[in-house]
């Protein structure tokens, strides 16, 4: 794995406001599920969401953790060549303390106001491996271990 | 299911040019995985895809068929505020017709070039329920009868 593909992954992930994610359907049973999210991360580079209890995907999980959260960067020429990464992970409930807490509403300034909201909790993403499309054909598979060991330092130097 | 939301549903599906799908990983088993496509459409209202043999979700849905494909609207709101509707359904490998092909190379001209590879081949969605977002918190199931029976109708009246 070169140490380029590994800064890209990270750098996607740095940025990435929105994202889609795959769940495991629990009202169809078995089928997967696409659907938007917004997105924020930790300083060890693990994605966060911020979901009410309310909407499909979070039920999805309640059920079942396993989900995959694609991230793209385009450049705008056509779908096949803009940057898009998959994580493949699970997905636990989280309470963040109150620094990661600063962190997200910064990251992600709906989410203050959604606090206010009964309803919405916060999951952490743990990635299992992860899938680098860096533009047409070259794809890759990344080990979160790989990922994470990048992200350690590269969150810290840009955070 | 009002009429008003039916129409939305066939008009994401009619201008959509690129979709995120959701499939069941065949290499981490049972997983969900999102990934991007582009996407045309026949004169049904039916999703239409061109994949790549080498691509991962071309080999997930060759071990199993379900997927949902995710389909969006933006309104430049963030992302809870854009319309968007996941279809979710089988998809299976389709030889279109010479009417279909012209269609599908003049919604998604770049598929003319890809036609010139030996691995690419087209896939139709057969949709079984759809899920419609029409801004925050309007969430709603539509049956796959309903979309198809106005579309039917809207996707000639529009072609």
């Amino acid at each position: 794995m070169s140490q380029e593909r590994l800064i890209a992954a990270c750098q996607l992930i740095h940025h990435a406001r929105t994202g889609v994610l795959a769940t495991l359907s629990h009202s169809i049973e078995g089928h997967p599920m696409a659907s938007t999210a917004a997105v924020g991360n930790d300083a060890q580079g693990q994605l966060i969401l911020f979901l009410s209890k309310l909407a499909e995907h979070t039920r999805n999980l309640e059920a079942d953790p396993r989900l995959s959260v694609l991230l793209t960067r385009p450049k705008e020429q056509g779908v096949h060549e803009e940057a898009r990464l998959t994580i493949i992970g699970k997905a636990e409930r989280l309470c963040p303390d109150a620094a990661l807490i600063a962190r997200l509403f910064q990251q992600v300034p709906q989410w203050a106001h959604y606090q206010q909201l009964p309803d919405f909790h916060f999951w952490r993403v743990t990635p299992l491996r992860l899938r680098l499309i860096n533009g047409f054909g070259a794809a890759s598979w990344i080990a979160a271990t790989d990922y994470l060991k990048t992200a350690a330092t590269i969150f810290i130097d840009h955070d």
